[in-house]
């Protein structure tokens, strides 16, 4: 294989055949491929695209590059739910429990916060003793005793995936459909699932630029997953404001708590519930939407959907008596309410603006070995379309001291708008987000 | 500086500012860029090019990136030639010494063979003796004393662009008009030109893809040119077959140690003559093309230039008596005539074939540390319209053993094609490639 060769192909917007694929991929991984060659590689790649064997080779070889986890054992269906990223989404804290209490295993492989999204690894971390940093053995074992693990990408999951992925970071490549969805399902993939529910995020707090390019993720993600018997159905749903109240890790768990215990906010009920219900169907174990919902009721209000998510804390290390008492959680040094500033309509909560601020009170990151805060944060009560008066407490501030107090209420300034007249803010769960069937 | 913005920016089509490609440039220099960053940028910029302000931007950082001669107190013209690669292409070897006897100081700065090309460089190592690794210091005074100096681009001279050439090489981002422009004049305008004469190859031979790239690589030249006060003129010049008869490095320099006494192919003469016209008309000796033509003939016929050859290879400490006898050059261990399988006309000699032979002869390079035998190659009298007869010696292979000899003569009987009919070749001189003149 000569590596210009295969460059310049793809360069001039040629194809690369499976086999070449995996040679590069495996090449690159034993540093026989230098990272220059490969940053080149993936910039063509980025200007002249991959067509749908193109992607699913390059997703082959990075899951072929680790271990997998074999589960057709447990006897039931294994479903996951992925999110492109947002501000204040906690719902795969409330979904991993409440499917697998109804009796799908949910092995979860998630990430740490990106640029302004959070992560749900670090929300996990706020949990005193929580570990997610499970071998593939533990996630085993876990899901065969309790059916649910919450987990990170470890060193044995598609190690190609991780170092392309730090490459694509480094040189700006990482907006691409088909990059995206391999590196996705490379690791969603290497959970033998059978089922795999995507949310994708529109709105100025996503990552996607256009429902054009969700369309084109959810296709190619479909792709994907059909070649390996993984049904993937992706919904989309709205990331022009935040998701629930809660924006920071320890409160968003808190927030997430409240969920299973029924008191969760409307907005983040409904989505939770939009995707549930098609894990549970997908999963084979809900007829249809309106059966999904009952179930994910009846374990809610049963406390059987909390009951599962101590066990995950306790099987993780952590301390599950949070599940009854949230206020074990860390809680910030110093609080204060932000009041609205007029009277009239919320027509604006950034959400892209409140995560940069919540990486700015320290319950983020901007370098990956950067120590994160896991008690500040925001707790937002103001949804656009709201009316408010002047005076109004509309949001509480988080913080670490006055100074972060100061910080985060500017923040608060600049997120929230407030007009005479009420604005049309995204459906919660965008119309012509059509659940996308795999055919195999 | 954030290299990232940089290479999304241009990813997406945009420019830099002059300010950005100097930061940029200077930080890779300095190592504060790893390769991998750049790498994509190159990339991005072959997909989506630069502008005239960029291309000059970088120029300018390639060329501030190490030390340049000031040759003003010469009180003459320098002028350079540079070709843009073919196979047999001495004129260098002819041009440098004979406009240098005319008054017209020659700087030039060359390079090694690169793919199916020959580079003047190795031809000067055939020389018993010959260094080109000349300073600057060097070269300046050798130019003060004898007007002409033949030299590699040594480590202070455009240390980005050695080192960017190397990156481009291995990932598939040479062949871009603004980098391989910018690419040789950071080179050339380290040499204080005031004029530059450049021969752009076209035919299957040359790499350059079609003539719209070779006018725009024309144009490129000529406006970086003039940003700098030197004169940039361009000709098309044919290779779609060998220039002149010598193929290999010491049979190179002997072909071009018979031009300078008179006895060149007609077709080598006619570009050198061409080429060395416009040296003369810009810098400034010759009032036009016939007064160029009678003073290089008279340099010729008395002696003037092969006795600055002679001068130019004593300076570089090699054996200068060469000029009087060639046979002091390396000589093949064995060779062998080549005869016309049959008769016809001669329809093609495809020089990609005659080039890769002569490396696979072991007198070029595959990797930049291979050792090149001088002493091996082919002369070949056939021409493209040329009537043979079967049996008719058409070439002579040189090589160090028998084994050698069989791999030419299979190279000769692929390149050489025979047939019924007369075809046409490419003209030696490509209509339509107007001299190009600044307007500074």
């Amino acid at each position: 294989m000569l590596t210009t060769q295969l460059i310049e192909r793809k360069r001039d917007g040629g194809r690369l055949d499976p086999d070449e694929w995996r040679a590069l991929i495996g090449a690159y991984v034993a540093g026989d491929v230098p990272d220059y060659q490969m940053a080149a590689m993936l910039m063509a790649v980025f200007l002249r695209g991959l067509d749908g064997g193109e992607t699913a080779a390059l997703t082959e070889s990075m899951l072929a590059s680790g271990a997998q986890l074999s589960l057709a054992h447990l006897g039931v269906a294994r479903v996951d739910k992925h999110s492109t990223g947002g501000v204040g989404d906690k719902t795969s804290l409330i979904l991993a429990p409440l499917v697998a209490s109804l009796g799908v295993a949910v092995p979860m492989i998630s990430g740490r916060g990106l640029g302004h999204t959070g992560g749900t690894l670090d929300k996990l971390d706020a949990i005193p003793g929580m570990r997610s940093d499970l071998t593939l053995g533990q996630a085993r074992a876990q899901l065969e005793r309790i059916g649910c693990a919450l987990m990170g990408q470890t060193r044995e999951i598609a190690p190609a995936d991780r170092r392309l992925y730090g490459l694509r970071d480094a040189t700006a490549t990482i907006d691409a459909v088909p990059l995206i969805a391999s590196s996705i399902m490379s690791k969603k993939l290497a959970e033998d699932l059978t089922g795999l529910v995507v949310d994708i995020k529109l709105g100025s707090g996503s990552f996607l630029r256009d429902l054009d390019q969700a369309h084109a993720l959810a296709d190619t993600m479909t792709a994907l997953g059909a070649a390996h018997g993984c049904t993937v159905v992706a919904l989309f749903t709205a990331m022009d404001r935040p998701l629930g109240r809660a924006v920071g890790n320890a409160l968003e768990v808190e927030e997430a708590i409240h969920s299973l215990h029924g008191e969760g906010p409307p907005d983040l009920m409904e989505v939770t519930y939009a995707l549930g219900a098609e894990m549970l169907q997908v999963g084979g174990v809900a007829r249809d939407d309106n059966d999904a919902r009952r179930q994910m009721q009846g374990a809610i209000s049963s406390g059987a959907a909390a009951r599962k998510f101590q066990e995950v804390i306790e099987a993780q290390g952590g301390n599950a008596s949070v599940v009854d008492d949230p206020a074990v959680l860390p809680q910030a040094g110093a609080c204060e309410l932000f009041e609205a500033p007029r009277r009239g309509f919320v027509t604006r909560v950034e959400p892209r603006t409140i995560g940069r601020a919540l990486i700015a009170l320290g319950g983020g990151r901007v370098r990956p070995d950067d120590h994160v805060d896991p008690a500040v944060g925001f707790v937002i009560t103001a949804k656009p379309g709201d009316r408010v008066t002047r005076g109004e407490p509309i949001a509480t501030v988080f913080a670490s001291d006055d100074a972060g107090i100061e910080l985060g209420r500017a923040a608060l300034r600049t997120a929230i708008e407030i007009g005479d007249q009420p604005v049309d803010a995204l459906p919660l769960i965008v119309p012509g987000s059509r659940p996308r069937l795999a055919t195999s």
